[in-house]
Formats: structure tokens, sequence, C-alpha cells
């Protein structure tokens, strides 16, 4: 039974090329923590909904303002679930005058549909 | 602001040709719920190593008698984890003599692919 990776790439941080496709070989502890993580903040009916929300965009940006009404939420809440994906590498979030601007990181959902189509 | 998906193929199945990239436009709230329960089967680096290991076996196909040692956790968690696994749809169960062996269900993996590349 095959249970290493030897040529399996590091997969440094979400925007990185990594990782290597879940079928290609058994997954180290490490990096399966790691995937663990970012599927987890995605893992979410909310947060997805926020994601494809923000992507749909004219400028693939958004304000908690363009978003609360889309979800049905208030601003608190989708403020919570927002923070999360940032925290996970999945949004980038920008200061401008009063609100916030949240747009998706180039390469981080291209990398977790690496490991599932490899 | 877009908060539709016109063209929006259904998503029956795990199996089934779907889903929709979440770049392509706004999520449903249905197809969120399903695709987030998906993810949070998956959400577990117990789970990811399972998965892998078993896409790394020759045959495609493991019992629980290859997986306790890798993961270095007893036969009750790791059948624990196998179920959610299949219940999400996204292993294969077959009794065979006393063992059950389980299998990738095929496209199950590369439709959560397509959802993040597209």
């Amino acid at each position: 039974m095959t249970d290493a990776r030897p040529a399996a790439p590091a997969c440094d941080d979400v925007t990185g090329t990594c990782c290597t496709p879940l079928t290609s070989g058994a997954l180290g502890g490490e990096e399966a923590v790691r995937l663990a993580r970012l599927l987890k903040a995605l893992a979410d009916p909310t947060r997805l909904r926020l994601v494809s929300l923000i992507a749909a965009q004219e400028n693939r940006e958004a304000c908690v303002c363009d978003l609360t009404e889309p979800v049905g939420l208030g601003q608190p809440t989708v403020s919570h679930h927002l923070k999360i994906l940032v925290d996970a590498g999945i949004l980038h979030r920008e200061k401008r005058g009063v609100w916030a601007y949240f747009s998706l990181v180039p390469g981080a959902l291209e990398q977790i549909g690496s490991v599932f189509s490899g």
C-alpha cells in the first residue's frame, strides 16, 4: 500500500500553486489539516452564497451593505461569516471610507478545485 | 447586482454533472445547502486522508483493515468517518465476506472540483 506521497509539492499558503490532487496519493497529516480548515470555512450555505455573491458583482468586490439583503441576514451575522472567510484566506478585506470591501483572493478557490479535479 | 443564476443546471445528486461554478453567479439557497453538506463531510483531516488512501490503493478500494494503521486510529473511529463519507455520497460501500470494501463514487470529487475551478 502506498502511504506516502514523495513528490508532493509543499502547500505553503492559500494562494500558492498547491495542493496535490486528493486522488494522486495518500495525503500527509499537515496537508490534510490545512485543507480541512479551508473546506470548513466554506462548508456553510451562507458563506458559500457570500462568496458567489461577491464573485457575481461587476467589479468582483462587495461591501457588507451589498450582501445583507441577498442572504436575508443582519449585518453583524454577515460580518461574522465574512471574517471567517478572510481568516481562511479566501476573501481579501480592504477598508475604504466607512465601509470594508471584500474581494476573492486570486487563486484561492482554484486551489481547492485542483485538489478535487486532479 | 446580479442575484440570480438563470441558466444554472440542476444539481440532482452527488454523481450528477453539476454543479455550477461558484464564481459564475449568485448561488441559490438549496444548492448552497447541498454543497455545504458535501464540503462538511470532507472538512476533516482524517476523512480527507481516508479518501486519499482509498484512491491510492492499486484497485482504488480498501477495507477498514487497510485504513486503521495509516491513519493511526481504531476501527470504530475509522468506520464512523467512512460512514459519514458514504452518507454524503463520496464513498461507495460493498460488503464482501466479513469485510466491507470502500471505493470512491465516480465523479463525486470531480463535481466538487468543478464548483471551485469554473
